[in-house]
């Protein structure tokens, strides 16, 4: 099967949108998880390799160039006859909500280092994508690269200054990519994920009033991730949005 | 099973976009398909109709607010016991690519009327999908409008002044109805479809330079219909673009 | 004086940004004012006469190309040896603000002709603003053509479904021409009004909680039209937004 | 005079615009230039004191918090008694135009300091414009932070990704300062720049197929800005652009 010759990596992978979108595409592909911390990914990890699945964890950070290196290299190591099929970069920004005068620029610097992390992880998985991309037929979808965005990558707000410049950053990558590999087969999507996600970190959040399905599934954007992966070459979507039937906006 | 007590219907269906859309909406649901001419949709009817599925053809003008009630008349006489599952508004706009100077009043008019066709069958069609929000988990999937955009829906262009009227006309209600219905269980999409689509009245042109895959494949525009119906309410998409690998934007 | 040699058009005059408008463009050149009934220019015409301007008042529904027509056969025998140095297209849009289904379709036709009169008005306007690119040096300033445009030219919203697809289509035309019109010398400029203007039609109205200057005044309207107007044609802006320093957006 | 006792502040003052932008500030208020070479600002300052005016120049690297601090200290021992009218950012992004697969984290850290440049700038500035702010009616003009984008701050394009990266944050900076400043009276501008400059550093360059003011001119941009700081507070602009009429976009 096309699937076992092929692997994907997720960047970002905690107890949200990361454990749903490693669950997802490790159902067809041996996926390849990143985070700073073992604990983020561990559990998962596990739950993959128990369930028929395949997954290993590797600690990185992905604003950090040479973690980035150094995390291809095991993988190349772990998967040596593998090619890369999909990769995602759903790595948390940075968030000080603040107003602008009582922020300080390590606030602006942690901000941006989303775009950081975002470079290094294009950087690394591009070249693999590529080669997937003229490998051609043989790949089971055209190679993707998926971004995640928020409402703040298209609107700079009161108190989030910061979070909205890493974000708008993020976005401009992504766009310049998509602009750069998509004539060269390469799927570039990004993700405008505008509402509070339904994770073990917002179980206390109210969100829209505490209506139901108010918070995003984790488990439906991991959906629209996999959905992006499949889309056809001769019709690829760059950007799409995501948000709760009752969020404003 | 669900789908049996549930129908959708798809306004503009000619041998492209709206016969793949049509095919792929009857694997799950009977299908009123309209058309101002029969000629449009007959083979269509007939091809769903030999194959297990369920059609039906009514010859509507979706900018004549007469015709669309009394088409809706037809389905409600058709249809008695079912409800609404799924809205599609894929009419085309009138095309007069010319200088501004050489336009006529009457081509911006036929231009404009794309909006009128979205307003009139919005307006048919809303009603059924808010009672089949308000069925609930009756529905197999929230009930969905789905509209048509083109590349001229956020971009203005030199001999593309009326067709851009009318799409940026039709985008402004598009967004507005989903402002106003999401919270109401009914999920409004708009789909930029940026590019040639690969249909037999665009056979001789030349897109892309004539690259594999470089016109739109009419059933990849069909299966992210498909794919924003099945949408959980927690997670809608209001826009998405969609557009050959090596188109340009 | 090359002033006494141009002229300019306003169109939608009456007690608000209309007068401040033509008020502001009288100073240099004669100014032919149309509007639906006399009475919205009759005392505007009478204020820029009496006060050593030239202003004529033609009644006008931009609307139909006919009566635009002969509005401007009239200009054309008022000003036999002027050449048109700005146009200004300043026509309200029908208003129906509610609930999408309590809609009826002559609320949209009214909102959508906004877009028709911006198309007949530029039709008119557009061969002597080339003329006048054409003369070059004599022209005081690029020839122009504003256009106001509003929030809703921007963002559809609920139970604003009709304006903003009005406006959308009158957005479209504007960037459609400046793409159009620009490289040949006539400055095409759009400009989103985000607030409630200051007009005696808006006196009990409440906006930004009461705020002092929370609402737009129409004379710095006027002020921005005409800088627009005296913009070097190295450096056009092609749209613009107006809004109250208290307006949230 | 009330310009007396005001004064303005300019980042990026070079040969180009920041010495057009610092020639038109100067003709009203007391002006402080900076840039990290004293070279880039030397001529300015003695043009603008030989003239009647009267100007300092601080060599300043707006990337670096502590160059900052230090920079407006001076500029507070120079003008103890004077209130902040108008700030411009001005300061150019890293720029390296190149395939994504041959950039390096130095270059996408060069681009993002400029983000990090208006951050530190704004930090400095915006106490002294909400003090004229509250000041009310003693400052000549609403207090004004004017910045300068460029095509790429609403564009990511191939071989540009590192500076639409750059320039989209300082997007999102500016929309976010605006959001939080204009209601407290300080009017916050982004100015998209969209085309080649007409300056020293370009003379050689061909744009747009070497027309007659095919290059935006330095003074037009300066007198943009000094609009913008001009307007009344009932309708700031946030965002502008700026082009060559024969500029496509």
């Amino acid at each position: 099967m096309a699937s076992k010759t092929f692997f994907a990596v997720i960047a970002g992978v905690g107890p949200g949108t990361g454990r749903s979108v490693a669950l997802k595409f490790a159902k067809t592909y041996p996926v390849a998880l990143l985070a700073r911390k073992p604990e983020s990914y561990a559990d998962i990890v596990a739950e993959i390799n128990q369930s028929g699945g395949h997954a290993i964890g590797i600690p990185t950070d992905t604003a950090d160039a040479a973690s980035v290196t150094s995390a291809f290299d095991k993988i190349r190591a772990e998967y040596p006859d593998k090619r890369l099929a999909a990769a995602v970069y759903n790595v948390g920004a940075g968030f000080a909500v603040k107003p602008f005068l009582d922020l300080v620029p390590s606030e602006l610097s942690a901000a941006l280092s989303n775009a950081t992390g975002l470079f290094n992880f294009a950087q690394a998985t591009l070249p693999g994508l590529l080669e997937s991309a003229e490998a051609g037929a043989a790949a089971p979808h055209p190679p993707t690269l998926v971004i995640t965005g928020a409402t703040a990558s298209l609107r700079g707000a009161p108190r989030f200054a910061t979070f909205a410049a890493g974000k708008f950053a993020v976005r401009a990558l992504a766009q310049s990519l998509a602009r750069e590999f998509h004539p060269r087969g390469v799927h570039v999507a990004h993700v405008i994920v505008d509402g509070v996600i339904d994770i073990p970190r917002t179980k206390g959040w109210e969100a829209n009033g505490g209506a139901e399905d108010g918070k995003i599934s984790a488990d439906a954007i991991a959906d629209s991730y996999w959905y992006l992966h499949t889309q056809h070459r001769s019709s690829f979507t760059q950007e799409l949005d995501l948000r709760p039937y009752v969020e404003k906006f």
